[in-house]
């Protein structure tokens, strides 16, 4: 699979996010020892069309057998292969404060690849600190030990306030991506990748179409 | 501002996604001491464009006045009034492993109105115990509890393989908001809220996003 030139593909980001869809639904079918599955099928199960599945798959020059589908097994390694989430990718975490830790304890994001080897934080109190074994530095050893550890990635979850500072830190050190997780829209240079991920954003939906709903029950 | 009928409009969701970004930036215009801002300055600041940020503010009935923009206090306050971060919103977790504890343990959720009161779990070990105060029953008592505490919102982090019984389960038991942090494409009558949070599908764009990165600066 490494001498394959999927693994250089840029997919469009939409593609991107529902490709773990469809890993997650072809590995339970796997589970269950299931050995085809079809666009159809998988169409059904997670709700996306079944031409669209068919070309995302296809940008990773995954092609169904007519009337046969997808061979399940190598439907998963395939897509858990280009996806990354097999390979280890070392991140710091950046604000060790409710939310920095608790993404610290969760073993998933190790599952799915990213393996966070530190936290930062500017808090007296944290600093010295280790969670689940992983260690907390103050934010002036960053620039060290990413040299030490050469991590690429910096997980943020400082207040907001502090959001654009930390994410300059974090580039004058040579972190190379952030996944940011504050509601502030951080700024970078176009070389940097930046990942939003305001899981609260999410809340204001979920509330606005809740209201929606009882007004239409009343 | 109860009495105005903001509250009942439906957005579209990019707008309300956008929203809780235009309330960070503006809260910390606020903390400065700020007293007006135009949308071309938060336009600057968030990298969305005025006229967006604009229309975006008008579906509240917010306009800016010219030449001076939006009041700051205002602003803070009718943003984060409909968006309805100051009221208390009860949930379940559903799932207590390693990712529903980290978010029953993330105080974040609490600020932005998401009160979780009791978790739930299958695993005879995780029940009866409790996490940062916050209890955990038998998934059998799922029903009862949704009476007791009369909760609408369940927050799903069980394995994959889990995820369609546990919603339905939720679904049977009253709740009517699901907010999934699996990676797997839940089924729901359409009556049901769902929301689709699934974080690690971000790591994808940023495994991804690295990977062009690298190639460019080879």
């Amino acid at each position: 699979m490494g001498e394959k030139s999927v693994a250089k593909v840029i997919l469009p980001e939409p593609t991107l996010r529902r490709l773990p869809w469809y890993l997650a639904y072809v590995r339970l079918q796997q589970a269950h020892g299931v050995e085809y599955v079809s666009s159809t099928q998988i169409a059904k199960e997670i709700n996306v069309d079944a031409s669209q599945i068919a070309k995302d798959l296809s940008f990773l020059n995954i092609r169904g057998k007519t009337r046969i589908g997808y061979e399940v097994e190598s439907l998963v390694a395939e897509l858990a292969d280009f996806l990354g989430f097999g390979v280890e990718h070392k991140a710091f975490m950046i604000g060790v404060g409710s939310l920095g830790s608790a993404l610290i304890q969760d073993q998933g994001l190790l599952q799915y690849g990213l393996n966070i080897v530190a936290g930062f934080d500017i808090d007296p109190t944290v600093i010295g600190r280790s969670i689940r074994g992983v260690p907390v530095y103050s934010m002036d050893e960053l620039g060290v030990k990413q040299k030490e550890l050469d991590t690429e990635i910096g997980v943020l979850a400082v207040p907001v306030e502090f959001a654009q500072d930390a994410t300059d830190t974090m580039i004058a050190c040579g972190l190379q991506a952030i996944w940011n997780f504050t509601p502030f829209r951080i700024k970078a240079s176009s070389d940097i990748v930046i990942q939003n991920t305001s899981i609260y954003a999410h809340l204001a939906v979920m509330y606005n179409r809740l209201d929606e709903r009882h007004r239409l029950l009343k």
